[in-house]
């Protein structure tokens, strides 16, 4: 195991974050970071929103964050659009995406003209709110499965996210859910949050998602 | 954000798991681990499982691990038994228990003659993983909900564990999760593992888990 000093890979992080900004509006391009514990359906989602962003003319990246194996790119692979795996096992083993690591991937994408870059991080309910990627948008997933009290007991993660994801909603019925608390909860924990409802198996709430995409790549690029 | 050394701190750690070790043994007490995401279902199950336990005349005592909140303690209150609650956000908001804290916590709950501590750790499938807690038993759960994957894709958390546990099986119709591939993805990372499936909310497995507990508790004390 290798010395670290914190202090200093914060700053690095806060370094690479800002150089991967500078990237992205050189290039037209903006980033959205999908966070959320592992199994919210982060990877499911972005198959069923990719198209719907292809089909408004936007070309569409992925980078995708995971400890070990490419089989979140795997799924995705059938879309046919550029996509970079990372993994962060080489990268000591990190639970969270680092921003250099990420520089690393956007470079990997360079050879592509592309106006959208989705980056699916390690599925961690804790560490990637810590870590700021480079991302214009952070948005964080919860589905309805993980309970109520999720936002409550995991703050940062709420607090650093512009949106909040209210996943696998057709499973409202099944876990007997109560999405107004977990709302509440939510906002109590960041009144700014934007709150969508979604289902990605059923398609639901994903046209507003992708609106929302659309709105962020108009306001971030010229 | 102070100047923190990881090897010194994983030092640290390892020595004050040895030490917790030694002093369950001189207290004829044995601890088991509970890891898993947020939302994996830790808290119900355990509160399901102390009533089994207290009826074969075990002492049982809660350590809980939280970010944030006392609320899974508040939510094991009712059982009467005795609680420490660790906020890791007083201990730099760490995405894990560390040993030294919980030998602090196992010393708030010295007063209190205890055959068995059940450690519940903070949800997070990654870290807590990294961090010998001093523990004779470390179980992993992963819901039917987060998919069939996830011992593939966080493969430490599952090589570290004795005992998985695949849990709300009360949600594979709902989720059509597929249980076999789960115990082979869980088996190929960790041919030596022990599967349990259980579903705290139906009480369904939990009668096997207690034994295993009961029999650690006789094989770990005089």
């Amino acid at each position: 195991m290798e010395i670290k000093v914190v202090r200093k890979i914060l700053e690095e992080n806060d370094n690479a974050a800002l150089a991967i900004r500078r990237k992205l509006r050189s290039r037209n391009q903006c980033m959205v970071n999908f966070m959320s514990s592992p199994g919210s359906g982060k990877t499911l989602l972005l198959e069923k929103l990719i198209p719907l962003l292809l089909e408004s003319g936007l070309r569409v990246g992925v980078i995708e964050g995971d400890i070990s194996t490419a089989r979140d790119a795997m799924r995705l692979q059938h879309l046919g659009i550029p996509i970079a795996q990372i993994n962060t096992e080489f990268f000591g083993g990190d639970c969270h995406l680092a921003a250099p690591v990420v520089m690393t991937a956007l470079q990997a994408l360079e050879e592509h003209p592309l106006d959208i870059v989705l980056l699916e991080n390690v599925g961690n309910l804790v560490c990637p709110a810590e870590f700021d990627t480079g991302s214009d948008l952070n948005v964080t997933l919860l589905s309805v499965t993980e309970g109520e009290d999720k936002p409550l007991k995991y703050p940062l993660m709420f607090r650093s996210a512009d949106l909040a994801l209210i996943s696998k909603t057709d499973l409202i019925e099944a876990t007997e859910a109560d999405v107004p608390l977990i709302r509440r909860n939510m906002r109590q924990i960041n009144g700014e949050l934007k709150i969508l409802e979604v289902s990605a198996k059923k398609g639901v709430g994903l046209n507003e998602l992708k609106a929302q995409i659309v709105e962020l790549h108009r306001k971030t690029t010229v």
